[in-house]
């Protein structure tokens, strides 16, 4: 990769019961919440529930990457380009998931879909 | 925003003939070509022509944003969040769009329907 080097700032952070990585879809068919930083909660003026967003957030557990790899870990498929994969194991380890918006509460989001653990850093919210 | 730093590396460079910001429509609307670093090109290993991939990129020409902001720059509409638009003035820059995939020849991917000017640096690519 290059040298240059880009520098994010969490906006805020997913909350919900799960602790340690498990299968995406138990964790999108919970609730989380996102929690931005108050300071920026007047950003999510305009987002109504029921709305779908596009949540960008940071594998912060992911370390390292292979650029070849096993699609959701199963050796029993070809391996495959990680840019052909969702895998959090990525040259750059930035999670992008749809999400429905259940409700809005000053900085305070409630979605559904997200496939994110507790604590991970949200680095953005964009309408899908 | 908190004080954690996020720090990333492109993984290539956007090429085509738009050098300064213009209706996203128009650039859209062309054919742009992604150059990965060519160490990375057997990531890309499994990605097909005619696949919608998803382009997570740095608006590196952005500096600054605001909380509330007109929708593409209208001032006869009401202001919103920056995080209810698509604007490239957000608190982490970060661009994604789908884009159809025309062909890959080795790092280099042809791609229709991306949003970004020339020299845009290029964070990830995923299945879309």
């Amino acid at each position: 990769m290059t040298g240059t080097t880009i520098k994010y700032h969490p906006i805020g952070f997913v909350e919900n019961n799960f602790n340690v990585q498990t299968t995406g879809s138990l964790i999108k068919s919970s609730e989380s919440r996102i929690t931005l930083d108050s300071d920026l909660a007047q950003g999510l003026d305009g987002l109504v529930a029921g709305q779908q967003v596009l949540v960008l957030f940071h594998f912060h557990r992911s370390e390292g990457f292979e650029l070849l790899q096993y699609p959701q870990g199963d050796r029993h498929r070809p391996m495959r380009g990680v840019f052909s994969l969702r895998s959090p194991r990525r040259p750059n380890p930035i999670g992008a998931t749809i999400v429905k918006l259940v409700a809005v509460n000053g900085n305070v989001l409630r979605v559904m879909g997200l496939d994110a653990i507790n604590g991970t850093p949200v680095l953005d919210l964009k309408p899908a």
